[in-house]
């Protein structure tokens, strides 16, 4: 099954706005066997709108756009679609008492405004898409030979809810019984602590033993994320490809894993420490605060996390840390030695079972050739314990930081788990 | 002058990649009168990507790619544009010594693999566009009726630099006097702490006496930006409409605004800092260390950041900070009164000149009806002079630290500027 996308707005043709709506779509609808194979983005004016659209109703019969559907005068994807399709407009009762409502319970003042009346007009012959996360209606439009166009607004919020909740499943069940079946499956393996080219080494020949499967490396900040993909096969026969591939790629490079698809080493760390009832802090020098951030991202995070030191100068390492003087003099702030000294006197100076710390070199200034621009040191504390690990990031002022933050939940995540 | 993009890439069409590049060159080509009027994406297949290149041409004679121009045999961009140009491949020694050389450079292990040779393989009668940023060489493409394509890697470093240095100086100089001299012309002008509705209110009928520019409001957690911009004008008249523009808005809300175009908050917060020479230190509780990360992520800030204290759990508030418990009992954590406490008490204790304090519900729990999901407090010490605020934030438990840690470093720069 495939089908388009048409994406409307000077916005995004502009630039202004990255569109971040086509991608959900694609990847939503892959799991589902139904296959995007052309997107377009293009201005709000009619006759681009209705251009590209029937261009994708001639190749594929099947077009999907975002956007154009608000009260303003430049949304013009309902008419210029319905003139595509030889269709009037005229205003549905229904959905203005709707929006008339949906007024009133916002609690905004007087009555819906004229300009929003618009978003009543509905092409004749058209099904209403409901929106249950905005006030814009979306429309299912069908021709006499089965091509059909969807339209939905561009909202991220809006696109996505009612993607999901109310296109795709309308998109299967009108696919029908034959084509159905076959889908796009993948799963991702989600390793860190280790460079691309590394795990390429350690999974070696495995790679032709899984030539049923796609299997792609996609390095980033977080690791490096080997995703595993079947495409167009019955739903079961991906799956029993892609657990096959899983099972054997875990073998080579399990020691490197902290999870699968979306997990978060942030998340998984706190639910390490609930497991074992134990608190944590964070001394954080170069991170400036990152790292406390992200254990912090997580709803419910504050029955593990204490909170922690931001030692950014070297006064604060001394003073609330406790690093000696001389370990800054003999190896530098940026050293095991005093990541060593940071966890341990957050731990003693906030009486938490495990502290992590992070001292490095973030650049673009500071580096030396002992120590480049990417160096980090980090130390775990885990009731007196103490891990440490010097190691290097590549990329920028920010990644580094990224990396080093991430680097030191793999520490705590292997101290607690090893 | 108007131009289409074709992004190509399995990987974006499935929604596995997001396309940052089709955005930055349309913004980047504005300002120089050339304009985006469409963008396709298509998958790595020769026929998809001659099909769409073919539209493109027919319809504007000018199109540029992105996309398939590395070593491997998906990498198919280069001989299927060949072929719609009716041109053979051939392997130009030139670029082949270069990639060799690079190789070596890089302290590679041996030769440069024979699947790179690709990359040497270039159509008949094409010019190279030199990529000083990666191995893929760009090609321009013209045929007997002037319609050109040019083709670039998609790897966003080599995209954006070969585009900014090469592609558009190359396309200006292409389109001749003629057409030339219209551009797209914008200034955003920044404001946090008020609401796009108010600042509406604010700005009032003044929006019409500026028919001449278009005003976009475009509300994002670090507030809302006015972009002004002025389309298809000679490069004189827009400066002129635009800067007049900017001088009536700035009358209306120059109170909230704190910068313009990519300026950041805590860059201008710490440039007050270095200018009366104070040092900052921060005391987080629902940001976590959000705060502390935004005003180290700017290098050279150890010159003013002396760094914080995380203040999760209320008992590091009452230990580090001197909060007091009657305070924590009586008003609860989230309260102005604790914020000030958190502020005055980070200061005397780290002994800097100007300390911030944050104290929030980020939610998605925890809110009540008196102190619903989003409120959140903020205090700032300068030097003994408290300010204080309690307020709230729309969105997700993200977006409320990422609005709350934005209102801190506003209340910040409000302390050392008014």
């Amino acid at each position: 099954m495939n089908v388009e996308l048409v994406s409307i707005g000077n916005e995004l043709l502009l630039g202004y706005t990255i569109d971040t709506n086509a991608a959900f779509f694609a990847r939503e609808a892959a799991a589902l066997g139904i296959r995007v194979v052309r997107r377009a983005t293009v201005g709000d004016g009619a006759e681009e709108i209705a251009a590209a659209v029937k261009e994708g109703l001639e190749r594929t019969g099947a077009v999907i756009t975002s956007g154009g559907l608000g009260p303003t005068s430049d949304d013009l994807t309902k008419p210029s679609i319905a003139e595509l399709f030889g269709r009037g407009m005229f205003l549905d009762a229904s959905v203005l008492t709707s929006l008339q409502a949906r007024w009133k319970a916002r609690g905004w003042p007087g009555e819906l405004p004229v300009a929003n009346h618009n978003q009543a007009m509905i092409p004749e012959g058209s099904e209403i898409i409901q929106n249950a996360h905005g006030s814009a209606p979306g429309i299912w439009l069908t021709d006499a030979k089965g091509r059909w166009c969807a339209m939905l607004p561009g909202v991220p919020r809006e696109f996505r809810g009612m993607a999901r909740e109310q296109l795709l499943p309308r998109i299967v069940a009108h696919q029908g019984p034959e084509g159905a079946g076959l889908v796009v499956r993948s799963r991702t393996l989600r390793t860190t602590g280790i460079a691309e080219s590394a795990l390429a080494d350690a999974i070696g020949d495995l790679a032709k033993e899984l030539s049923d499967v796609g299997v792609a490396y996609l390095p980033g900040w977080e690791g490096v994320d080997l995703r595993i993909t079947v495409y167009d096969e019955p739903g079961d026969v991906a799956q029993v490809r892609i657990d096959r591939a899983e099972a054997a790629l875990r073998q080579k490079v399990g020691k490197w894993m902290y999870g699968t698809e979306d997990d978060d080493l942030a998340t998984l760390v706190l639910m390490a420490l609930r497991a074992k009832g134990m608190r944590i802090g964070v001394a954080e020098s170069c991170t400036g605060g990152m790292l406390g951030m992200r254990l912090t991202a997580i709803s419910g995070s504050s029955d593990v996390v204490d909170g922690g030191i931001i030692a950014y100068h070297d006064a604060v390492k001394v003073r609330e840390l406790r690093v000696k003087e001389e370990t800054l003099v003999a190896h530098g702030a940026v050293s095991e030695e005093t990541a060593r000294e940071m966890a341990t006197g957050l731990r003693a100076h906030f009486g938490v079972d495990v502290a992590v710390s992070i001292t490095g070199i973030a650049g673009p200034g500071g580096g030396t050739p002992e120590k480049p621009v990417g160096t980090f040191c980090l130390a775990v504390d885990v009731r007196g314990t103490v891990r440490s690990l010097r190691t290097s990031a590549v990329g920028d002022r920010h990644e580094v930081r990224q990396r080093s933050a991430q680097a030191a939940l793999n520490l705590v995540r292997r101290a607690l788990t090893e």
